[in-house]
């Protein structure tokens, strides 16, 4: 066996540990007072109920896809094949749902311990939800590698990740799609009856739908945000591995180039364990400096890392080189996603200004920027995508394809880092509403206020990163899917925009993300319309609410938004699995490959557009809050609320489930390929 | 000289000859009284003033590209070649822009004779207003086909057509997008000041933007939709043209399969003068009715035109196949996007009925209608050219992308009874206007308010057919581009996505549409401020405004929204003319394919979204202001009225822009293709 396979494999064991170690510590903090434990046991409660759900709709699809993959893949290559698709499949979904699991439980604990310990200062509060954060971004790089070099170790071939990658994909969906539409109906819900309607604040405990409010940061940021880089993050390896394990060498050669994908993953998860201990702020620092110091100085570490692997092992130097150009990348992607959405940026300043004359000229400057911040990671991407491919056609061992593939891989190392910043930020997010709901004392909420604005620009950076990543890693797929009907039908794939065939596929797959997009944003609104139907029915039925001597039932507007969000997702869930398919079967393995493209580019274009003009309608309403352009209760104010709120969907419903569903569509047409190549009807 | 150019020519010049006809009849008609008069005169006298500055700067930019073609072309070929491009391009520039102007000048004559004919009733006001509009249509129509038949019969060569094509785009270009930032512009500064601020009616003659405003709507509607589709039209033709001449027929058979598409565009000029006369409304009869009823039958004597021309020249029946495949799905499309915008349909009625829940939720509704909108036109435009394309490759006479091209031909050869439609639209809008601001009777209002719904519904048709027309025209270029490239330098071009070039390619030009949207949707706040200040200023200045002792300077307005318009161009301009020399220079012939293609894809999917959605937020106003929800100064229209502005610049803006945005970057590149073909970077 490989020894750099058994390295991963013991990396992996040791992020799992290390995950587990924060995991004790955090739970170990000081929990509060009674009233604050009582806040933060409905938040408890409620994000249980939500996991139980989604993990129950999860088993009943996982039983059913496996099901269908171990029958399909028996009749294709053989039983055995079957089974391990089957068997790994399930693997994935289950090894992202536990580390999904492990984010979702501690930060539902470190909320409230970050609050409590946020009386003693800023720098305890930090280290409890950073720390909180770390479970999740070590537990998830950990069960990542565990199972990726497992499968390897055992089966010996790619193909087998692949459904790993699948699984892990399939849980993704439900978590990002599902968290989203989850989050944002209670979102909208609890505003638009606490706020609006009958006037009480933000994290007012009387409103029926604030422990959902608050669930739903956790459901959509932590789970949802974690299972979607997990997904990216094996997904990428894969291709990779995949890509190369086609490389024209022999023996070892061979073997060390394909898991070379592994040994980065591997280099990653040390260079994020080493940089998350340089994680600290002072009592006058600033949480957000402290974060991005964090990510530069793993990314500085990873570099390191890879440039003395390669040479010890004697590797081509274009790995590094591909390596890093994904690696600078991301860090400069995530970084200028910042420029658009910033609180002091131009674009949020200038949105923010416009307010005063009304929510439409809000809505019209912050979509327009929103598009504009399409081009820098755009050209980005392409800049990455082009230098790690003649970087790769330049060496004499590697290819292009694999160097795309590398360099996604690259980018998406330091996930460990990356993931731990950003649950960081639902955690101190839920941190201000327990302080508040709980009724601490000013100075402690306006020490989580202060956690909390870090919190955001994490979470604007990781955002960017991991649309970024899920591009080079669907490019990737891309390649790897042509790939695989080579290896199926020995017939290289030609997908020219002169067939007709193909640009067919093209504007079908480019119109997928836009209609998934509006089925997500949809559900949301609709859903979001029954809960305000029940908050106001407890109002009516149990005037005790609002007087402040009943407690309302927190647990049925949970249940609520949890049950819609996951049977709205039938449809979306079927764009992404079944279409590209229906696609495939039909219009042929040209027409599949356009139609990939096809929504990638508009997948890619859209998840930025919602991610940014969401972030930056976020960020200027905060501005005007904090006392520019005539403050809170302004016209410029209510214009901002306006934005903020068409914002929230298209930052955290529809934006980001767009890298899952592309990502899902990449795979499954991989997966899927040898059958395609075979039979097709056109 | 073959006898069917002269014959395309002979219609051309009866085509303008009718539009003359219907010019001094609409002329002749009672301008009213002198108060109606005085109000027309400014709106006349403001769109003099805007057409001056359009033509002004067109001629500069003309003559500088002008001078620019005749080097270039000159060093390439030949002098002679480049002077033949330059006066052909002055030419398509010339034509054009004689077409909008007669078209502008009628409407803004017709807008009060049509209000002083509905003293008398609805068909007198009808008959006045449609045939006003029908000066355009067949102006267009006519100039169009004056100007290619004439430059075929004198070279014989579709190459020199394409420098009229290039000509006609490049005023499309400003017209449209200039137009379309002028009118908005105007439209949201008096809005804002009028009826926010100092709480006036719209159209009210107090108000200094209100010529502005209703100039706008003929900038935008009549010049600007006109120069749009006069643009797709020739573009379509000229592409044909040049794949017809690549068939690989001989002599007097080759002649015919080129010119078949002038033959195509004679027949529906014929058909739509037929139709036109058929265009009636009975006192109680619907207008909407007639429209479409018009539309209706000028596409079914025109298929039955063709049918015997293909009989009586013995052409292959494919080019009838092809050419009904493009003329059908043109029609379904125009009247599938009414099922969007439709004021009584279930899109519009929904976002009406949700918007009771705040501004946000009309925002987030409407835009998912919008992104779902895509789906059925983007299926619609596929269909059409797999099988236009299939019938093409199935005959042993034409092949499949002369298939395509015809079938964008048949759709776009009736333009002449769809521009006329559209044209009355903005006529009947300010014939309300001046009826408002003239004071006229109730049941005058209330005419030109039936009138005036009927040219929305007219107004989403033709947007849904413009913008699909311009879908199937970019394809046909695009092949056109790859075949100028094989004509230049004798190699196939590839244009496989499996190619990270091309990836590249596709990527930046998916971005470009967003990033083109983004840039004019800001001139139209930014200007749009600007205007505000001088509204505030005269009202400020001189009190005897509000009172209404005092005129306001609506010249003024006029020429700020003018000015600001056209210098907001700079930029747009360059990404349409530059942006692809840049890309095929530097990336070269694949990579500029690509580039196109990826514009085609995602400016198809922007255009469609942003027509529909800001169809379907207005019509949601007009919804709930005809006493729905709570009808007018509810919550319900508040948040309505917000959709309504954020569509403006949807609508009336960006959208309609991108077809000629794409359009002048097909043209570029093919007519550029030879000399990029032999130089370029990489």
């Amino acid at each position: 066996m490989n020894i750099w396979v058994v390295v991963s494999f013991i990396a992996g064991v040791i992020s799992v540990g290390a995950s587990v170690v924060y995991y004790q510590w955090v739970a170990k903090q000081d929990p509060g007072d009674e009233r604050a434990q009582r806040v933060a046991g409905w938040i408890e409660a409620g994000a249980r109920s939500y996991l139980k759900k989604l993990y129950t709709a999860l088993t009943g699809l996982a039983v059913a896809l496996a099901i269908v993959l171990a029958i399909v893949f028996s009749l294709q290559e053989s039983p055995a094949y079957g089974l391990g698709i089957a068997v790994t499949f399930v693997f994935g979904a289950v090894c992202s749902a536990v580390a999904g699991y492990m984010g979702m439980t501690i930060a539902v604990k470190a909320n409230v311990r970050t609050a409590v310990a946020a009386h003693k200062g800023l720098n305890p509060a930090f280290q409890i939800s950073f720390s909180a954060g770390s479970v999740m971004g070590l537990a998830m790089v950990g069960l990542a590698l565990i199972g990726m070099s497992a499968i390897f170790a055992i089966t010996g071939t790619p193909e087998m990740v692949l459904g790993f990658s699948f699984g892990a994909s399939t849980l993704a969906l439900l978590a990002k799609a599902g968290g989203g539409i989850y989050t944002k109906t209670a979102d909208i819900a609890a505003d638009l009856v606490g706020k609006v309607e009958v006037g009480i604040p933000e994290d007012d405990p009387r409103n029926p739908a604030v422990v959902a409010d608050n669930v739903g940061d956790n459901v959509g940021d932590v789970a949802g945000m974690g299972a979607d880089i997990f997904d990216s993050y094996v997904a990428a390896a894969v291709a990779a591995m995949l890509l190369g394990s086609a490389l024209t060498l022999q023996g070892d050669q061979l073997t060390l180039y394909t898991i070379f994908p592994l040994i980065l993953c591997m280099l990653g998860a040390f260079a994020s364990l080493i940089g998350l201990q340089f994680v600290k702020v002072g009592e006058d620092g600033k949480p957000g400096r402290a974060l991005n110091m964090g990510t530069i100085l793993t990314s500085v570490i990873f570099a390191v890392m890879i440039i003395v692997v390669v040479l010890i092992t004697g590797m081509d130097l274009a790995v590094f080189w591909a390596t890093l150009a994904g690696l600078v990348t991301g860090v400069v992607i995530g970084f200028t996603s910042d420029f658009f959405t910033g609180d002091d940026r131009p674009p949020v300043v200038e949105t923010a200004r416009v307010s005063g004359s009304g929510a439409a000229i809000t809505i019209i400057t912050g979509f327009s920027y929103g598009l504009i911040s399409v081009v820098p990671s755009v050209i980005g991407i392409v800049i990455a995508m082009l230098i790690s491919y003649y970087v790769g056609e330049a060496s004499s061992v590697i290819n292009g394809v694999y160097g795309i593939s590398i360099s996604a891989v690259g980018m998406l190392a330091i996930s460990g880092m990356i993931v731990s910043s950003d649950a960081y930020g639902p955690i101190v997010d839920n941190a201000r509403g327990i302080a508040e709901m709980a009724g601490m004392p000013e100075d402690v909420i306006a020490t989580t206020d202060v956690l909390d604005a870090a919190g955001n620009t994490a979470k604007a950076i990781t955002k960017g990163f991991a649309i970024s990543a899920a591009a080079l890693t669907v490019l990737a797929l891309f390649t790897a899917y042509a790939s695989q009907i080579y290896l199926a039908s020995g017939v290289q794939l030609q997908i020219s925009l002169l067939d007709p065939m193909v640009v067919a596929g093209v504007f079908l797959g480019a119109a997928t993300p836009p209609l998934f997009s509006a089925l997500v944003m949809l559900s949301v609104t609709h859903n979001a319309f029954d809960m305000i139907e029940e908050i106001r029915r407890q109002f009516r039925e149990h005037p005790g609410i609002l007087a402040g001597t009943e407690e309302p039932d927190y647990i049925t507007c949970v249940s609520m938004a949890s049950e819609n969000a996951l049977s709205s997702l039938v449809i979306p869930a079927f764009l992404a699995v079944g279409l590209p398919l229906l696609v495939g079967f039909i219009m042929g393995p040209e027409a599949l490959g356009a139609f990939l493209g096809g929504a990638i580019f508009t997948g890619i274009i859209f998840a930025l557009l919602m991610a940014n003009a969401g972030g930056l309608w976020d960020n200027a309403k905060k501005y005007i809050e904090s006392g520019h352009f005539g403050g809170k209760g302004s016209d410029a104010h209510k214009a901002g609320v306006v934005g903020d709120t068409v914002g929230d969907p298209f930052k955290d419903t529809a934006g980001p489930s767009l890298n899952t569903l592309i990502t899902v569509m990449s795979l499954v047409s991989s997966l899927f390929a040898p059958i395609i190549a075979g039979f097709h009807l056109f």
